[in-house]
């Protein structure tokens, strides 16, 4: 048994410029822009307190768009059961994996972002 | 003096089968997919009573990708804003706007989703 939920919108920008893509985004949508927590310097945090998603924009080297992440507390778990459902496995990075939908969008599978998610998402069961 | 806010996160799907891409999308994120209240056919609606943004599936003819809206109510004075950010008119479509944002993707500036924006949302002044 495992748990996964929809986490994260990452505005990706195919940019050198971290904080000026930041600095759109935060203006466009009225939310602050601060640097991560953990110091990776290739995200802006654009979340608020209140927010149930969190919202990053993520300095990338591919075309801009936007992606979602689905945190979960068995990635591999969670993986297997969305190839059933017809995504595709893309590439692994660091502890997180990027998946293709049978509509088209690449997004990744993460680990959880704001503590344990039981009985705060949805609860998968172990395959028979 | 204008409002606005994030509203939105639309998963376009390039397919005929809108039906079958909320299917994936509903069962990966866990959220039941849903006809729309005003019968158009081009989307599905995966949100749920507690989630504070919208999220849609909904059916288009160019690549899949994922797009945010924001809400608004005062469209044009919120495109001028916008603009002033950096980001370009593209398309009016209906009763929204498609807008380019400086980092790429696009967006569309849309109006207030559910209920008044007022107290929930951005407040914009007008130009000087």
């Amino acid at each position: 048994m495992h748990h996964s939920r929809l986490s994260t919108v990452v505005i990706d920008c195919n940019t050198e410029d971290v904080d000026g893509a930041a600095e759109f985004w935060s203006r466009a949508l009225g939310k602050r822009a601060v640097r991560m927590a953990d110091g990776d310097d290739n995200y802006r945090d654009l979340t608020a307190a209140e927010d149930p998603l969190i919202l990053l924009v993520q300095k990338v080297d591919h075309p801009g768009r936007v992606h979602l992440d689905i945190e979960s507390d068995d990635i591999e778990a969670e993986v297997r059961r969305l190839e059933a459902l017809g995504a595709k496995r893309i590439q692994r990075v660091k502890t997180w994996w990027v998946l293709e939908a049978p509509t088209g969008q690449r997004f990744c599978v993460i680990r959880p972002q704001r503590g344990p998610l039981e009985g705060r998402a949805n609860r998968w069961p172990d395959p028979a």
